[in-house]
């Protein structure tokens, strides 16, 4: 019998040493970010106020396409990377499929996601530039743990603002970062005049990502020496992240295979762009077609039924006006466990990229997302997030497509985090108390 | 600057193809179990009773020093090993030691702990040999989690008795078994013999790995093709995990070291043994002398302050009478947050070791387990759980000798598992609540 190779690790000499810069190739550019105010295109100059120097810098980078890791930021990925990429053979065989299904193992990163491959750099970056304090928003809890522990690392005071209802979905994601020595604040809160306006005009407001994007900016913007961070939807956020896609294409090739077929999930686009980018980048050069797919929550759907336009990235209108696939600043996301994903705009690169037919946004239905989860639990062994679920399933829908076709297809997904911190959610699922929802009015 | 290397794997061809049976090489075999009625040493027909076949036979094997891995569990291996070796560079600097500490990553397994290593062979010979059930116990889950998966995969039914207080203080460990498709019970239970008398005796007994053994004991005796399985204690459970030291011995040998100090946590013996094991072979031929160190919790001091004498190993006496180290088979462990030490005797392999001289135990109170979690959280990036805690401290106790010394030695310990689903005891020891146990009278 021929043995089967079930993991694929790079050495430490074969790490990336940059990061692709997908935005220097694109056809059409990404649309500027706007001042509210004048409507006029913001400079990096404008986004440091918010942001490190650096990763303003990079946010509105389109001429180089590689960009330098820096040594110090290498030496730490070293800590954790490369993760594995994983053929998932036993869930192929429960599938009955032909199609070969690989997926790369986030979920073994230090904190449980993919989350730290940026929260390393920002941290980073503010740090050689001076500034002390960093604050983000944190929705499912991911990313606010994995920039607790780089600040710490970094020696730098962190403040989080957590989305209340995940918070009461998860709280151990709060202890966790308190592990971590960082504050941790339920938004809205009465800590910020956003949240102020929040509360008094919907006193049991839930919360949302853009909720608590409104309270760390506002925090960043009236702090001296804090910077705003944040884990997605900005393009020097996907820059960091596709250290997981420049991974996987050497990965890949370890394993004899090229993908058709790319996968992730999408919230704001961290994870789906860090996979997808790399490989696109061969598709801008017209070489060889991918079929690129970000899953989103049926309950949440900007990418298949938001509309592109300009629109605040935050609920109350602080942040630049981003050009995206949004379904309104002001849209509340129901209370589905995917809480990553429950964002209601896309980054401004995957959105141009959806725009000019690059790519194709799918909606999952919770119960779907979590059907797929159970089912990728029992065959491998790992839990997934329930963000994550959102990918398995639309592997799912892929792989059985090629057991009715007979299609040999190369599926690639992204396992962006563990779930072992959402069994509160899973145990909803298994005692039949989750229900699909649709979006809100 | 020299690139310091941080992780080392093996490749798939490298990973060993047989266990490593530390019975055929020790001078003074451990003694006999014996048959608590007629005091006559068990045979491996006795045991098969209980264990599946193939077990009973490894369980009193002192002649094969190498037992071939069978192709299949060779397979499942493959699908997460080898695990990394780590060097814990900032546990290092934030000590200030000149030690070099490495640990042997098992928290990245699926589940999330060593135990995997032995459920699946467990549940792989019970398949072979017509069985259709497993049962077992579980203190902290560890163990219940990776058989629920492991029968799972292999088409077994399982059935878990958990320690009561065990299930409370950490309910998502249960809903992972449930994910998983098994029944989980709180012990003691109304629903065995033994669980109603212990009840009837004590009816707020917080349950303890003794009482959850008695209970799945007396399932697997009065059920027909149902199989006891277990997590530690026995002799074939340590072999079955020497596929961690064995993978340790050879990543030492890439990073060009050899271990002064090996470490690991201490409940019933599993992953002590896992990795102690192959390395004391060379002691036990006279080669490099290693300081081989077990830590349990100064609640629960089998090793430093236990006797040894035959004993059960279950609290209502169903077991077989094992020669141990043991604070008796009554002993009530008092509710340190690590519940997978909460046992009362050590397996007989490392009873007779420990008597003869070849290791030492050493005894951590709770409050220095989690001080020694929180620093390694903050500096290495995982949170490990209560039960590694222990081997981190006992570690950093190590490491601080050799601040005063000056000394350069290696330190190996493992990381059995990652804590993420012990947030709740982090919480109480971040708000104060944590105390130290002296054991109970």
């Amino acid at each position: 019998m021929m043995k089967e190779q079930k993991r694929y690790f790079l050495t430490e000499d074969q790490l990336p040493r940059q990061w692709y810069n997908i935005q220097a190739e694109m056809v059409n550019k990404p649309l500027p970010l706007l001042d509210p105010k004048t409507r006029q295109p913001l400079t990096a100059d404008d986004l440091s106020v918010l942001f490190a120097k650096e990763c303003a810098k990079q946010e509105l980078d389109t001429e180089h396409a590689w960009i330098d890791i820096p040594e110090e930021v290498q030496r730490r990925y070293r800590y954790y990377r490369s993760t594995p990429l994983v053929r998932a053979y036993a869930l192929e065989q429960a599938l009955g499929t032909p199609a070969h299904i690989y997926f790369k193992n986030e979920s073994v990163n230090p904190l449980g996601s993919h989350k730290l491959n940026s929260a390393i750099p920002q941290c980073y970056y503010c740090k050689q530039e001076g500034v002390t304090n960093v604050t983000t928003e944190t929705g499912a809890g991911q990313w606010g743990v994995a920039l607790s522990y780089a600040a710490k690392t970094f020696g730098l005071e962190c403040a989080v603002y957590q989305v209340k209802i995940s918070m009461q979905q998860k709280p151990y994601r709060s202890s966790i970062m308190r592990t971590f020595g960082a504050t941790v604040t339920g938004s809205p809160s009465m800590s910020t005049r956003a949240g102020k306006d929040i509360i008094t005009r919907e006193p049991n407001h839930p919360g949302s990502l853009g909720t608590a994007i409104s309270e760390a900016v506002e925090l960043a913007t009236t702090t001296p020496d804090c910077k705003y961070t944040l884990g997605s939807v900005m393009n020097h956020v996907s820059l960091h992240q596709t250290i997981i896609g420049l991974e996987a294409e050497k990965q890949m090739a370890m394993a004899g295979e090229s993908p058709d077929t790319i996968i992730a999930c999408f919230g704001g686009g961290s994870n789906f762009g860090g996979l997808a980018f790399p490989f696109m980048r061969h598709q801008l050069r017209g070489d060889k077609k991918i079929d690129f797919i970000a899953a989103e929550p049926a309950s949440c759907p900007k990418l298949t039924k938001g509309k592109f336009q300009y629109d605040f990235g935050d609920a109350a209108g602080y942040t630049p006006l981003l050009p995206m696939y949004t379904l309104g600043h002001d849209f509340k996301p129901v209370n589905i466990h995917a809480g990553g994903l429950r964002y209601h705009g896309a980054g401004t690169i995957v959105s141009q990229l959806l725009k000019d037919g690059y790519m194709r946004g799918v909606d999952i239905p919770q119960l779907e997302s979590f059907d797929a989860g159970l089912l990728f639990a029992r065959t491998e062994g790992i839990i997934p997030a329930p963000e994550s679920c959102h990918a398995i399933a639309a592997t799912i829908r892929e792989a059985k497509k090629c057991k009715e076709t007979g299609e040999e297809k190369v599926i690639l997904f992204c396992l962006s985090g563990h779930g072992l911190i959402d069994m509160t959610a899973y145990d909803s699922f298994l005692n039949g108390d989750l229900i699909n929802y649709v979006p809100n009015a």
